[in-house]
């Protein structure tokens, strides 16, 4: 507010395993080396009426859920998240950086389980009113990779708990969908851990640098 | 199932304080006058998950809820709700009778918080793929009338608390609706409760009479 400048706004994107949560540590520190204050966000999740509905989304639970309510508790999750959290922190002039946002939905409501570009569209445009993230990194990784290494860490949830054929679903859709938006960045996850976040590294410099 | 004849789907509509309640209780009266089996559902909820999504979107919160993140819990809530509970009762042969279906989000997200008809049939497609009620009673009433009623009854809750020319919207769209559907049947709510009662009994015997 008056003439502070607006903050931008960062997401995450990738499969289980593709390193999600390490790069989001590249970002924080790249924006703390430049002195950016900034804000973390997950999703589905990141109010307290997010939170909730993430638990339902996610948990395994003994009611089978539709895939038609998965998608539409995805997007009731975003709209509390956008216009709870992550408007007001970008009106206050911070930075928002998020684990995941509208991409995952497109990639694994749309890609894994086949909605039509168009349904998401209609539910996207009214719950986003052309909101959009300034700067996406996608960390593209075969899906048996990610998922070895998501396995390792410990158990899976329920989206998780899906076939193989599901991941290479959501990874072609991650794919078509970066290569056509050109706020999208493709990071090659299965580099070493340096290489990779070397690559995070130098894409954020090269945008956002001083 | 096996012959097993398929069970019918009955819904009672209206604003708060149109006596849906006691309506239901005269639905109940008939079908088991008539030896049907029937089971009860209410909207938003009818199954663990939905009546968890009940409470988020009915209950006062601090967080305030997006007219976005309402729209789409309704429609989460009912793709449980068919798919879960009354598809299944239905196929058994079974009757139901529900508490508000469909009908409601188009007269309370739609009337009253004017989402667009083409964004509600978008999202009432993909969630109930043509599914709907074999028979609905609308119980019309003026919202001035039905709120009076109904406050003198208890407190009331977030969506019921909305302001007065919201519930005259959902009049108006409930009454558009019922108008131009053949199996709506519109009851004056305004009336006696005897005779409102004996409408609907009337009503039932026309349509389901042996």
């Amino acid at each position: 507010m008056s003439g502070q400048s607006q903050g931008k706004f960062i997401v995450v994107e990738g499969i289980e395993g593709a390193g999600k949560s390490s790069a989001i540590e590249v970002i924080e520190n790249f924006l703390t080396a430049q002195q950016i204050s900034y804000e973390k966000t997950r999703e589905p999740g990141g109010t307290p009426l997010a939170e909730k509905l993430r638990t339902l989304v996610k948990e395994p639970s003994e009611e089978q859920i539709t895939p038609q309510c998965e998608l539409l508790l995805m997007y009731a999750s975003r709209s509390q998240l956008v216009a709870n959290k992550i408007l007001p922190a970008l009106n206050q002039g911070k930075w928002v950086v998020g684990d995941r946002h509208d991409l995952s939905s497109r990639a694994y409501q749309g890609g894994g389980r086949e909605f039509s570009d168009s349904v998401i569209d209609t539910i996207a445009n009214i719950t986003l009113n052309g909101f959009k993230p300034d700067f996406t990194l996608y960390l593209d990784i075969e899906p048996e990779l990610g998922l070895s290494r998501a396995q390792a860490r410990g158990e899976l949830d329920r989206i998780e708990q899906e076939k193989i054929d599901f991941f290479h679903r959501v990874r072609n859709k991650y794919l078509q969908l970066a290569t056509s938006d050109d706020s999208i960045f493709i990071v090659d996850a299965s580099q070493t851990m340096e290489k990779v976040h070397s690559d995070i590294t130098e894409l954020l410099s090269k945008h956002f640098g001083s």
